[in-house]
């Protein structure tokens, strides 16, 4: 920095000047880690993230664009809200069509299915009707799904039934039990929303891909058995015990425990959406597109208090009409809308036919939508990619096909998060050496042409938090490394390790248990006369390393801006050492 | 690479050729990463967990090394399983005195102790003074503890008679149930073994230092409640409910619960060794030196089953006795030695004096240890440096002062993971820039110095997983950035983005729907004209992104190296495409 350049030099002594500039640029850049601003604090975070769950586009915008983003920003809520205004404006006839196909196919499974699916939740048929047409159509105005049916499902009428049978008898006061159903849709209506609105939505993330693969597949093994006994006629769809007879022998175990528990309904209600969800997601991936967990969730809830208002019980996405909806060539939700009408005008003129529509025709429809669900190939590529992806689909596989829906998704969601706890306990530590002709170092065992520096580690943790559940763990691993290097080293040349740098690149926090390992490290290698050197740590590393005063006790020379200039720093070291001698 | 100087070449026939020698090397490096070998599979790291686990030391020697290698590793078997014959060596007189009137003091304090814990498990008062016998010599040889005092102890007393009572009546048939009690101390002793031997001793890990000092405050504030009651006579400590009386009101009603589940046997040893390895490691961490739960849980294992076989009943590590043991100096596990035989001693010559002993002396002995146990400067220096530990260390403190033991164990280690999870579920992308001379990139939130290149976005994803779980957070926050990056360029230089470099450097794995996500946004982006160029992904990441063929569909030139060379590459297609104009 400003050293005036002079004729008179010899060679060592500009080797000598070249040698502390490139120290001193070296401590600069360390400064810049060290004096970094503090990061931002955990209110600070908590804050930032309560606004962006409510304003989630809402950035720092210069007073000469106020006007224009606020009208802007006004449009884009409603559209957010309302998905119908983005893609009615491109809507054509020839979707129309295919929605219009897809809407009838829907509607003559619809009719049927509600009928039987009111008689499941204890209603009375109109009642099922009521709700595959208001809440598919308020859906149509607020959801992001293309193929979803909505609709009363299987399992949330059978749970319905057996949560209400325990407060009010169906038999002994139709009215008071109908108006308790009323009540519940209400205020599950009323918990979709809020959920939604309060960004809850990401819940349904924990779906990973691989178990909704596994979850698809035994939903459509679970249906098809349904179907088979309609196609083959073995019984009667009215009959409650026909149409779910698969599921229902499942949901009278969950039956009896839920009289047990006397569960709250705001839990069935959220599976509901989950499932939904799960469902409208799967199809979304197949035709490329994202959905939002949490505008599913608002729109699912608005139908659902607007459906209690008008005499529906709790609807939902269903499996099995989606995938019939989806391989009629559904284009928008506007076979929802076409659905809803048919069924509609089908409740003031045709009810008394459509009660006779042959059910192994309905069967059939159903059955030769599903192959298409079961994705062996995807199975395959998941096994060959991730074991432990490809352990929570078949959790999610087998627990749909032999225990519940429910049971099949808390596998699934299990294994996937067991996976992620197993990353931080248990996470990978490498040793580190020179690629060819590069400043970047890479793990030896990747990089083959890696070159290690003879008395120097380096090691890098392979972890996002060096924390109380793997502290010890790469406390040891580090310490046999050094160990076993010793060895080698006094083996073949009699020298000793001089440092060890730890590469902290990939650590994004440490807490308190990291902390006094990372001292009980530095006391250690210290006493074996080998410095700890801590290269590019991350910012809420060095702040916390700071706030602990550990680099005031191990001294704050230690830290470098990245491996290459740690390991300048230790060779420069060495070499003064060397020369002094 | 071999090109021969030539020397009729135009400075910019020479530029060229350069550039070509960048891209050519670049490209070259590019495919060190793209060729390198396949990381170990699954199982192959499960195998090696396994070996590890089993034969932790056991690395690949030469031939000539063998024989020296099976002796060396016999004799650290050796001092592995029998800590004693390390110390041992070193033993002088200085520390025997200190640890001579430690086991004095500790023994003075057994006896009662041992006398009323007997009681306490419905066992005649012999029974506990020989568990402060056996036990304790035992661990002298195999233990690695230097504080820990082991006997019986007020919680696992209380547990095993509300336990074995339901199955054998203790008034009816004291012989049967005193049968009973050790076998279940020897099934107590094989299961603790088999834990230590299979290496699960990493459970204890999971108590973090913030929890420690949380739960060490608690439990020193409930020991003084007990022993107050004593130092002012408000009663007698043979009566079972004074000695234990604030704990006995909590566990009564953890003991009507276990009436009804009859829970097992094993649980509670489990809880019991969980809190004899909380409380070594808090006395460990104090002087400085590290425990290792796998030979604590075979220590404690062996002792209780040699315990078993010479009619001691459970044995654990004492908290009020290992702070009294702590206090009055204690050097090593002599100290328990002399206890030891103290208490033999005293069993063949002094028992009747000894109950006479007068409780108040006791009460203050152990009062006088708890304030060091009380550490409000760590709890403040937590606060400071780790806002969630602290929570981890309230809920520690909490738990065991108004509920119990177990439950504030559970809360600390609850809110921990919880931590982990919240990290990975919501991870800290960031938007870097070159940091002014070097080749290094930083957040620029963190270096206000880091020079953003306009067009070209570098993006750093700071988790060590991109899965299920945080998949579609990243992309949903990389899709804005880009948006609000293209609008602010758009209104200053009317240019769009070029080109967005994700550093995948933290990133350590990707799951399937990652994998999916990445592939969306390269679809998204490229529809926009903006290429997705993938910075030095790590071992497991650039495998699964070959596994899934995801590099042969969105071309393998867009993975480099590092984000310099990323960068270059984006410049030199820039400038070549503007050249070309």
């Amino acid at each position: 920095m400003g050293s005036l350049p002079t004729e008179s030099l010899s060679v060592e002594e500009h080797q000598q000047q070249q040698v502390e500039m490139d120290d001193t640029s070296r401590t600069e850049r360390a400064r810049w880690l060290l004096n970094s601003p503090d990061p931002p604090s955990i209110w600070h975070e908590l804050a930032g993230s309560i606004r962006e769950a409510f304003f989630p586009r809402n950035k720092l915008s210069s007073s000469s664009r106020v006007k224009q983003t606020w009208r802007r920003s006004a449009f884009s809520f409603l559209r957010g809200l309302f998905p119908i205004l983005n893609w009615g404006r491109n809507y054509k006839a020839s979707k129309f069509k295919s929605d219009l196909m897809a809407g009838l196919t829907l509607a003559s499974l619809s009719i049927p299915q509600s009928i039987g699916y009111a008689n499941l939740a204890k209603l009375d048929p109109q009642y099922g009707l009521y709700t595959s047409v208001i809440p598919p159509l308020i859906y149509a105005l607020m959801g992001s799904s293309r193929e979803i049916a909505i609709g009363p499902v299987a399992v949330v009428s059978m749970l319905l039934s057996a949560l209400m049978q325990n407060v009010q008898d169906p038999a002994a006061d139709p009215v008071a039990y109908r108006k308790l159903v009323f009540t519940v849709t209400f205020f599950a209506g009323v918990f979709q929303s809020v959920f939604g609105l309060f960004r809850l939505g990401f819940l349904v993330d924990f779906l990973s891909h691989a178990a909704i693969v596994g979850f698809m597949a035994g939903a459509a093994i679970v249906i098809g058995l349904q179907q088979l006994k309609g196609l083959l006629g073995i019984s009667h769809f009215t009959n409650k015990t026909d149409v779910v007879s698969v599921l229902g022998s499942v949901f009278s175990s969950l039956h009896h425990s839920l009289h047990n528990l006397t569960i709250p309904s705001l839990l069935c209600d959220f599976l509901a959406v989950l499932e939904a969800i799960a469902v409208g997601r799967s199809f979304a991936s197949i035709k490329g597109y994202h959905l939002d967990g949490n505008k599913e969730m608002v729109a699912m809830g608005f139908m659902n208090i607007a459906g209690s208002l008008t005499s529906c019980y709790v609807a939902t996405g269903s499996f099995s009409r989606t995938a019939v909806n989806f391989s009629a060539g559904c284009q928008t939700v506007v076979s929802n809308i076409v659905m809803a009408i048919t069924v509609l005008l089908s409740l003031e003129l045709f009810t008394s036919l459509l009660y006779y529509t042959p059910i192994a025709i309905l069967a059939s429809i159903i059955l030769s939508a599903l192959p298409g669900l079961i994705d062996i190939n995807e199975a395959i590529n998941i096994y060959k990619v991730d074991k432990l992806d490809f352990l929570a689909c078949i959790g999610a596989f087998l627990g749909v096909l032999f225990a519940s829906v429910e049971i099949g998704l808390l596998a699934a969601v299990t294994i996937s998060f067991a996976k992620i706890l197993l990353n931080a306990v248990r996470p990978g530590i490498e040793l580190q050496g020179r690629l060819p002709r590069t400043d970047t170092y890479g793990d030896i065992s990747q990089f083959p042409m890696a070159i290690k520096t003879p008395g120097i580690l380096t090691i890098r943790i392979n972890s996002a938090l060096f924390c109380f559940a793997n502290a010890n763990f790469i406390r040891e691993r580090i310490m046999r490394w050094v160990t076993e290097e010793q060895d080698e080293l006094e083996e073949t040349t009699k020298r000793t390790i001089q440092a060890v740098i730890i590469d902290m690149s990939n650590l994004m926090n440490i807490d308190t248990s990291g902390i006094l390992v990372l001292e009980e490290l530095h006391k250690k290698l210290a006493s074996n006369g080998i410095e700890l050197v801590m290269a590019s740590p991350r910012w809420q590393v060095i702040h916390k390393l700071k706030s602990a005063k550990l680099l005031d006790r191990i001294g704050k020379g230690c830290v470098y801006l990245s491996v290459a200039e740690a390991m300048e720093a230790c060779l420069a070291s060495k070499f003064a050492a060397l020369s002094n001698c």
